[in-house]
């Protein structure tokens, strides 16, 4: 076998075959083959595409880098949930209690945040102590005890993904649909769920410009998890908005606290109740959505599952006390209030440049090495599409950082106070396996 | 300026503007842009091209890359040939006698062969002494005296060219029109000819299979020469059939002699004659090819170009003396003779193969490294398209390596007999600048 052939074939649109799918992954992560030859042959699936077999041996070559999880001695059935990212976005905090409460176990692998987007194991880290390192054996045991657990990813996980997405990233490449269908739903395989939802951002700051490229994205996902004897759904949604009123970290957390306490705001509710039900459906725990969401939304109001996010998060030896005394445990120097300069409808510039601000705040790492600082971040006492009178604070910005006046400049750039009022949906289509 | 915005452009297929594709251009000379992101943008200029102002501004940038000549104190005006490797080409060393004879100074830069195909330089190099390794100041000296020079190509001519072509052939964009011809054309560029002939070979071995692709290739290399204010012309010609009956080193100088000497095959003094009468019409010597081609005719019976082929040899050090004593000069251990198993017309397997089994008995580098047998080689009593009786010699192996049995089995299958005569034209057709 030899890279010449396999790039004439994809060139001239032949299917390849696993073989040469497993060549091709293999010597690129032992670097047999060269990076350029790599970069050639990426560039050459975003103008032909994979077939949906060539994508099914991709992800499984994928997949077969590194190390997988077998939890046969956990009791099932497993779910999972995955967001392409937002701003805002803590869903997997409210997710996972809401769908652990009925039996269905929630094993769950996540990242960091870079950049605008924050990272589920970054917000969780706020309450001190709380371990992202823990052992496949441990993992297992608050499985069974609790009903859910979130790891940390490891460099084990996928190596060809992580060398892929970086040659991606600087030769052109990272808009591919089935090169980030497989990205992602690797990621996800690894672990043994039955059901995956996943949350892809449709929207101009996304990779997915519009409806059409999203619902093949979707499409092609639930594919691969057909392959892989998974049942996939997902949510397309809107990535212009922020989701809930709180962005950072330990602000995250504790939004997440109050939503599974009966006190969230409805988008984030509606986003979270929706995850879970199809969720639930797929387990069979449901027979319809409507049925669960109604089950639902009584649960968020009960607080009956609000515990399991507390016990989950000491059981990974985090300190929950600092949520539920949040006030005392993150203050900051300055708390900014951003007021409106005139009546109207909120509207903001775009989702991203709220995390931009937030990270600018110190919420975020503009490089992989920055610290994070728990107690910055951002307050929407207005989000997108309330109105606002002159005067009245959109929001309170909460920072260490003695550049008061720049960030308001920065916030105030990011507000649009328009006199029509435009209603922004948070779902704009669920696509689930049939 | 940076790499994405450019890949995103030729991705989405909107025109470069010159100062991104020097930016490319110079940033990989200069090893500031990795490998990786080139071989990204020439696999996305394979799918999509690039527009006639795009070609030109790549070449431009190639040529810009290196050295360039100023031949502003010779006389022109000056012609230029190059074709795109043939077995048995010898075409040059007759073409620049037939048209410097008329006064047409032929200034050539030539490189030296490798795997099946031979460079002019080490074919001249059989003349013991022959001086690739010219000033400037002697290139025009021998311009003014003898009117035809051929220089090597060295590393200071279009370095861009090279690196390019390297990574090209590592990464699958070898095969790509714009990037043919920019190649081929800066190569040309760098020296002043005002009309320029291309001899594009056609075939199955060739990069270009079939006409509508090299009329393409002709095409876009005549409209770079336009913005370049050069005529460039060109023949598309037969890769399937060797040229003439010598393919080695010195045979073919000797060959290259007797054809100015009167006594040549026809199908090599058709296309030297062609190629010589378009660089003459194109330079106002005759009015019309046909008129041109008469007059060369009669020009090659004559004899009386032929001295300027031993002229410009030995103005560059050559011992030409070796070439009129031939027999005795170029001696081999073993002389094979290759006899017809039956009777019929001669056909080749391609001329391709009778390239490799002329290196593999000595006259050709299969690596870099390889030093040349200059009287090693292949005589071809009968060629393609003749016929043959029983027993009568087909071709005749010169070799000083001594793996006889070897070598007569290669050859004997590359031979086909049949009972079918086949007329394999050696021009297919000629694309005049207008």
């Amino acid at each position: 076998m030899n890279f010449s052939t396999i790039i004439n074939k994809k060139k001239n649109n032949q299917e390849l075959l696993e073989s040469e799918i497993n060549w091709l992954i293999n010597n690129f992560v032992t670097e047999l083959l060269p990076d350029y030859q790599m970069a050639s042959f990426l560039m050459a699936v975003w103008f032909n595409g994979m077939t949906k077999q060539e994508t099914y041996y991709l992800t499984k070559a994928m997949i077969n880098s590194g190390t997988t999880f077998d939890l046969s001695d956990v009791k099932g059935p497993f779910a999972d949930k995955h967001s392409t990212g937002g701003v805002g976005d803590k869903t997997s905090l409210i997710y996972a209690p809401l769908v652990a409460f009925f039996g269905v176990k929630v094993s769950k692998l996540s990242g960091r945040g870079l950049g605008q987007t924050g990272g589920t194991i970054d917000k969780l880290e706020s309450c001190t102590g709380w371990n992202e390192n823990i052992s496949e054996q441990k993992f297992k045991e608050i499985l069974n005890t609790v009903g859910m657990s979130i790891m940390g990813q490891s460099d084990n996980i996928v190596p060809a993904d992580k060398k892929l997405y970086a040659l991606r990233d600087v030769t052109g490449s990272v808009d591919s649909i089935p090169l980030i269908a497989s990205s992602i739903m690797s990621k996800k395989l690894v672990l043994p769920a039955d059901s995956i939802e996943l949350d892809v951002k449709v929207g101009s700051g996304a990779f997915m410009k519009n409806i059409d490229q999203a619902e093949l994205l979707a499409k092609t996902m639930i594919d691969i998890g057909k392959q892989f004897n998974r049942k996939v759904s997902v949510m397309l949604t809107n990535m212009d908005k922020p989701l809930g009123r709180a962005i950072g970290n330990a602000i995250e957390v504790k939004e997440a606290w109050e939503t599974l306490n009966g006190n969230g705001p409805e988008d984030l509710k509606e986003l979270c109740v929706t995850a879970a039900s199809i969720s639930l459906v797929s387990n069979n725990i449901f027979n319809d959505i409507n049925e669960a969401q109604t089950e639902l939304f009584k649960l968020l109001d009960s607080k009956k599952a609000a515990h399991l996010l507390k016990d989950f998060i000491e059981a990974q030896n985090g300190d929950f006390s600092k949520i539920i005394d949040y006030n005392n445990n993150f203050k900051t120097n300055h708390i900014i209030e951003i007021k409106a300069k005139s009546e109207g409808y909120v509207k903001f510039k775009s989702a991203d440049s709220l995390g931009y601000l937030s990270m600018h705040l110190g919420a975020g790492r503009e490089t992989k090495d920055d610290k994070i600082d728990f107690a910055a971040g951002i307050y929407l006492n207005k989000t997108s599409g309330e109105y606002v009178k002159e005067n009245q604070t959109i929001m309170t910005l909460y920072t260490n950082i003695n550049k008061v006046e720049e960030f308001k400049n920065e916030a105030l750039e990011i507000i649009e106070i328009t006199n029509k009022y435009n209603k922004e949906e948070v779902i704009l289509k669920l696509i689930l396996n049939d």
